[in-house]
């Protein structure tokens, strides 16, 4: 009788889904292992076979670092943020757009289902400008520091994402953005991918990460589900710290602009996607506007 | 785990059934319990809101002989077949249509989908001719029995079932036909829905009834699958044998002139629908083409 | 020449008519004739070749009353008012539906056209609440009388007619409701017809009674055409008396709501609904807003 | 009781004649009086608003000899048949389509439909070839005469009718083509008719003359309805002679061609029209395929 | 490498022009040489043939006036104004529809596209009020005329034109009008594109004409862009004077009103069209909202 | 007048071509110079303006080697073939998807187009078969070499294409196929172009490439329009020779397949692209099936 429990509280999920955008973020940093990497794109491939309008946006750190050492170059980071010079982006865009986009898709086409890699110059999908001199908190003191060709997303235009989830496809897309000169950017995928949610008018925005979930001060429990106004007041209070605080808040920025739910789970165990959307209590963090 | 187990089972099913037609016999004598008609009536609304196209069809023998004996009139039976007279016809059209159609659109609209109930003559769906009379054993004989009002359907005419599968509704169709002169006709309801089920070319046609599928000589062990010609050799070998015999006879014609698999499956165990539907093994029997 | 006049006189009609809605209440008094009754059907078939979208409503209270009595149980009136218990209510469900519905169906069938079967329940169409005790004028002095599972009307959801209408077929409505909790409910078939009309947005509601139209207090003669107010200012006259006060008022009702004209016609008159619908000066009453 | 029949008889045909094409030829001999012009001009207006797509094809030869006449210039006959010459040709262009066609659609505006005048160049609707020299009988010999600027149609272009038709516009056609160089040529008008009924698969060819339809030898009785055969043979028995043969031999083979049916009536007798159309009888003569 | 250059300044344009819609005006008095009048056809075709939706309008002023001669009857004019009596109004019609269109139908159908021509009447493209007595000066002072047969265009009911623009075809329109009543009226040619350009949302309403644009008052420059007001302005400094003030006058109306560019050019100088369309500086005057 | 002539010849091509499929390859070692690249990109945007579906083919070889050897890997040829092995093949994969794709759909974007950058598994748009071993001649005799990760393509599933195409977008095809287990596998670029024409049946395929066209045996003139059988037989003969003898043979299968012209023409010349389609002689060669 376990299986009817899991179908009934599943089937209503599956109808309230079907048709809806789910924009997902692959972390960098999660899935290094190829295997669950594998297994995540089948998940993905599941999902839209039940109709769900999926849109993947990766990372790319780690192999974008190791790239740079093959080329005998030194990969430059200020207080852990990569300087993007010249060399550093011509080597990000051919990592990002022909390896890591072009492994995703062969994995979705193995699954059974047609992607297509883009990065922001398709279509005009993503423009940016340069960032320029940014404050950065560098050992004790600030400084400021250019941190080369990295670009903040001005505009997204969906209209070529529309055009590939009409059609049946699912959009892979590489964080490189083009500035009004037509030059490339190097750009953050995870804000990237909350504007690409609220530009689609998206149902969820799904972090995939290398952590379980907003967790309390301990590191004791997860969260199961947010506010919006408790997950921006747990940044407020601290219990909310480090690389999770920009994730956060731009969730809660496109949780504000539209998108109706935003998911934290952990991209390293596997299936976690199926069971974050398809059971009552879920395995990650799920924050409600 | 388990979860992910039977999501993992269950989702490719759903891109599977998803936009097919479904015809589902609702035996008259399953179901008898009206809690077990309203968890039955539950699941199918689950199918329905999973993207199956459902059409439920559905006898109602108890009922009629029960209303029969409230109006004083004694049901008369030859060899275990209802003799349809005048009366008999009248009243099993007004319990058929009027009272157990009706229940069961009540009940689809209370777990949140629209049903409408519908009999042979509505949109000229099921044309049939009155059998005249039939050789039927009783006791150590033969004889010619007039079966009276009760007809054998020539054409299903299912434009009015489409109009409204691909408006959303869920049809309810009661075992009553009109001949070429628009008397109505009592019909046999299994035969009903397997007319129906190849009209439709429908992708299932289920039969709910009130055995747990088709079992060996011995009763002791419900076959899973088996194929049209494998199902008919049994009833040749005698395995199937009884009131199995036209059901099974039923499903194999409707699998020869297109329909894709044809399922039975025991009623009165609730939720038997979902996970016959929804696991790899299932739970009664399917047959094949 | 006569033929030309006619001719000319019916074909812009034909023109203004075509694609509009018609609501037709057939009375239960009147069409007791099953001749009558079958000629009127032929009509109304006839108004649907020429691109009228017509809705059937009917009453049948003598046949409810009949049939109890067949069963054993007396009708039971206060007032003149029926009182619907819960046997009441199974028998009036199983009549209208099951028999009225079922033999006007077959009657549009057999003149060439499809029609369904629909009671309130069909496509969430009549939703009611259930009236409650209500004053009412017992002999000398007024009574709280409950009269049982009677409802008032108070959505109409027109979605399946449309799609019956759309798709070619005559929906015939029998005068049954549910409540939000799914139990059925007797309603008046007057008044559904009218709500019916307005949720349709219907060019004109025919009602075909008993009596010849709204006639002056001698009733000598038979009003023509009447503007609503004039209508209503003969209810508070006391020249439209009875029967006809709320056969009057829903038609206004209705007029105010947006149907374009409403009609008393004499249904047991054959061949009524051709010459008030198609001649200058018509046969009964036509109320206009 | 009278009105009920005309109308009983009228509505079948109401329906039957709904969205099919007529094609009229209006005869010039028929209808030199402007009140009888109008009046028929009505009636097909009353056809228009019921559903029919009508074209109308018109003659002119008396208001070219007369137009003629004005401009002092003879107008030359050999053995009946009008010799067109240059002047004679831009005279019968002007008339037949800045004139008449221009009347008529000035009519059918008065009565509330939209007409619309072409000629044969007119979204290259209608494609001739000069005749050249023909024998013809002069006198008691026959003798080569050339007829001047007089096409025989070749191909007839129905794309621009059938666009007019959709778009619920009336198209008058004057009987004037061109050739395949752009030059126009004079053209005979009942031929036009036919040839245009077939290239727009017509339900009906309805040439309004100024006699009451085919007779018999004696002129004493109309045929009312005729077979094809029946038509052909009673040309080659003589019964159908003089200007009537080149009629029915053109309507004969426009049924050949696909045409249902062809009418013969008097144009001369109000509203024949109508009663042909729409009574069993009708006035004048049917041929049928 | 001319070429190039050529191309690369057109080609911009015709994705500009590409399905907007022009109104050409041809003038009466260009293109009196019949060569010149077939080169601007061919150009016509070749804007038809990239998918600009071209509408003709015409005047013919010569043409009737010689006519009338040949008719034996006297021109009549007033100050260099027609008047317009029965017979000259017939002669117009004629003239108009019967000769000019129906010429510039076939030289269309000769360079490879289809023309339709038409009459205010027709489709009731055009409804005019009959002018009555205006104030004209006449020699030294100003006389109250009545031009007779003349209207001023109240309505353009673009229905018909956007069909025929829609299907393919190039609409052809004669300056006659109908009024309420049904009677032709004489319009002005130039008034009648320009309110036909503003009820199509024309992009362009172009002017061929036998003057080379708007010139300073030396005659010595043609003015390439004016913007609507510098032409206003240019009347009343009398710079623009005569015959063109009208024109200018119209066409700054139709500006107002929403079309976006208005251009003159010299009909009779051969390719003009061409040139003014598709080069940066152009041939003739434009001038802009 | 020369703009009048060039535009009066180029308009019927832009007719012509309008909505029709053009592939067009760009070659790698035309345009070279980034400055002819762009200005080529332009022309092609011209196309993209007037209605022309282009889809783009590049190839890459020379900046392949490049990026090898800053990798300080050396790129291995046999008789003049690229060696492909595992890491030469990652390094082409990020050179022709994530520089040279990206890079011409930044031109594009820059010209104001919107391009998509693929390779042959986005959309599983180019299914290939690793070759294996081939024999070719190596100095004085043939040797059995294994080209590695190099594939002959078998399905072009033009979907993807077809959808971007129609959404108004210029695909950017990169020549990467993948097998059938999802391998990523190098493939010549002229023939992927041809098969890319031959699956969206398209009306020209356009090698730019670094000759002027097919050329006479003496190199003094290049041919500019030749039939299929005279291009084959110019093979057969000895006049096509070396790296043109693929190409052409290409070409022709592609224009038996259905392609109606194949062009071949300098790309490294400024703008032959326009001159070569909107002129009547073209500037390179025109195979014509």
């Amino acid at each position: 009788m376990r299986q009817v429990e899991v179908l009934t509280e599943a089937l209503p999920y599956i109808r309230q889904f079907r048709g809806t955008v789910m924009v997902i973020k692959l972390g960098g940093h999660a899935m290094v292992d190829p295997a669950v990497l594998e297994a995540a794109i089948r998940d993905v491939v599941l999902l839209h076979y039940i109709g769900i309008r999926v849109v993947l946006v990766h990372g790319g750190g780690p192999e974008i670092t190791e790239k740079m050492k093959a080329l005998g170059k030194e990969p430059k980071f200020v207080a852990g943020l990569r300087v993007t010079d010249e060399d550093t982006l011509e080597v990000a865009q051919m990592v990002l757009v022909g390896k890591i986009s072009s492994n995703i898709v062969s994995l979705l086409e193995k699954s059974g289902a047609h992607g297509v890699g883009l990065s922001g110059n398709d279509g005009g999908l993503l423009v940016a400008r340069r960032m320029g001199p940014q404050l950065v908190r560098v050992g004790d003191h600030d400084e400021q520091v250019d941190l080369g060709h990295v670009g903040e997303v001005q505009v997204v235009e969906p209209a070529l994402l529309s055009t590939l989830l009409e059609a049946g496809y699912i959009p892979v897309v590489a964080p490189i953005a083009i500035d009004r000169d037509g030059n490339s950017l190097n750009i953050n995928a995870d804000t990237a991918a909350a504007m690409i949610a609220v530009a689609l008018k998206a149902y969820k925005l799904i972090n995939m990460t290398d952590v379980d979930g907003v967790m309390d001060r301990d590191r004791t429990k997860v969260y199961r589900r947010l506010s919006m106004d408790e997950a921006l007041a747990m940044i407020g209070s601290g219990a909310v710290a480090g690389g999770m605080i920009p994730k956060v808040e731009g969730m809660c920025r496109a949780l504000e602009a539209g998108v109706r739910f935003a998911h934290i789970i952990n991209g390293n165990t596997e299936r976690n996607l199926l069971l974050e959307l398809f059971t009552r209590d879920g395995v990650g963090t799920m924050i409600f506007a």
